[in-house]
């Protein structure tokens, strides 16, 4: 654009709003870089409405960017979700939990992405920072926000692995789609009982190779095995890299949607919300006892517990409580 | 035993260390379930010297049960660690962070462990408890406590997959083996950059393998490219069902030992014991603002949430410091 970028949260939101993109850039690195502190982007981005938040969560080498450019794709081309909202621009995170340094891991994703890389409609961005206290579990629904105040109404979420941070995501996403491949179906039980906790659909990417069928037997007892829940999770059979079964995955999405909208959604805001809060609630906790006045008292515990005088939970409520 | 099973902490501590493996397991239990709330437990358990803690994080299926298997073995023959502390007696725990409802899912593991399941001097533990808030990332050192005041020296604490739960189990340990297999050297970037932040020792199981000396180039080069750090972790080859380089895992966990008490232990029982101490600061604070006179302010402010009419940095501020 050539156009100067501003400084102040509110002249970024608006040129971002705009168009520019690298207004909404800075905007974004501001809420990643900020932990507790950003009370000034906050206050703008959470007024909007939230976007609409499919999470997509697999192994490595399960194909979930391709399928998100798939994803990408449909949502443009159909133009809506579930026949309401227009997709006009569709906002996709990759956020990679497990190190400090992979800044540039994921550039094999984005590459993977790169026939949406010049498309205005779409943002893709990689998040891995963990600069701060609470790191991601803060940065990635602030970051949902910020594409949301930015007039994205669909934002994809992308994460590797099924682990804690797949939960916390989990818990930001309205719809979360579990990617597997065939043979998954050797995986131990460990993982098989992680992974329903947080599908409201599983995808069988890759469905072309041998496996299939047994995966989805297995997935199928699993679920059987498990609670009787409201939402049965469909499953999706996708070859992502020929765009087989990705109109399949799409109606699942909005499906979902639809179940959603018929009074579930409510209740997960609820818990999302007090989820959110519960994080930010721990960040500033955890900021607030290393600076100021209470700094040397956290010291002095962590001497305590050190010589064994004390017990973590007797410190926490010296320092909570002053007890 | 027959004996008859006491309820009160200090006596089953007592019974524990007499040997009783049902005080034991119920000292646990105990613990794990009471979140927050076990004050009596903390300052018996805490006051007693941390036993060593090694940690065992891989893949499914890259081989930890039966290379933990072989690890007991090495520690109850070699009957001392570095040349000190002989090990009478050898602790494990299965952590399964990936569901609360998987509680039976580790049995395949114990299963592989029973060579040592009648064994007086071993005690095995599957947790994958969720039940109450801060969940593992607190029970996890409290189990390992409490297995330390009962006198075991070594404490093996087995994990799957590297992700948050890994990295929380890291900074309880005081070596962290990261077991690969032959092969995943084709794994995305993401995961191989995680895997540095926690390793002290690398260990390429099924080593018999196809594949096992790319891994190792792989490695190496991962580490060259990576920050200069005092310790650079050896890489090991074993073959666990045949107990092949047990021997070589064993005197690498030897020299970390003896490297860590070089100094540098110190400074990691700091940054653990912070790690603790903020974990059951949230912990706490979670708990707290559920209960008591404060529970209808987070109500307030949860409602406030999902009318748009403030953001969670300005909710938590308001609930902890009634700003």
């Amino acid at each position: 654009m050539g156009s100067v970028i501003a400084s102040d949260p509110r002249e970024l939101l608006d040129q971002a709003r705009a168009g520019a993109r690298a207004a909404l850039a800075r905007l974004i690195t501001y809420v990643e870089g900020s932990g507790v502190n950003h009370l000034d982007t906050a206050a703008l981005v959470y007024a909007q409405s939230a976007p609409y938040v499919v999470g997509l969560t697999g192994a490595p080498g399960s194909g979930k960017s391709t399928l998100t450019d798939q994803l990408i794709t449909t949502a443009l081309a159909e133009g809506s979700f579930g026949g309401e909202n227009p997709f006009g621009r569709v906002g996709v995170l990759c956020v990679d939990p497990t190190s400090p340094f992979s800044g540039g891991a994921l550039l094999g994703d984005r590459y993977r992405m790169q026939g949406h890389a010049t498309d205005e409609r779409v943002y893709i961005r990689s998040m891995a920072t963990r600069g701060h206290l609470g790191g991601l579990s803060l940065a990635v629904p602030d970051a949902v926000r910020v594409l949301g105040a930015v007039g994205f109404e669909l934002v994809i979420v992308e994460t590797v692995g099924v682990g804690q941070m797949e939960v916390d995501v989990a818990s930001t996403a309205d719809t979360t789609v579990v990617v597997l491949t065939p043979g998954w179906g050797d995986a131990v039980q460990a993982e098989k009982a992680g992974i329903l906790e947080v599908a409201d659909v599983f995808d069988i990417n890759k469905s072309d190779r041998a496996g299939t069928p047994a995966t989805r037997r297995d997935l199928e007892r699993m679920m059987d095995m498990g609670p009787t829940i409201p939402w049965r999770p469909p499953i999706v059979e996708t070859v992502a890299s020929d765009g087989r079964g990705v109109a399949d995955l799409w109606a699942a999405l909005v499906g979902h949607r639809r179940f959603l909208e018929g009074g579930e959604r409510d209740e997960r805001q609820r818990r999302r919300v007090s989820h959110e809060l519960d994080r930010v609630l721990s960040a500033l906790l955890s900021e607030r006892v290393r600076t100021g006045d209470v700094a040397h008292r956290y010291e002095e515990q962590l001497d305590a517990l050190l010589a064994g005088t004390t017990d973590p939970y007797r410190a926490a409520r010296a320092l909570l409580f002053e007890e």
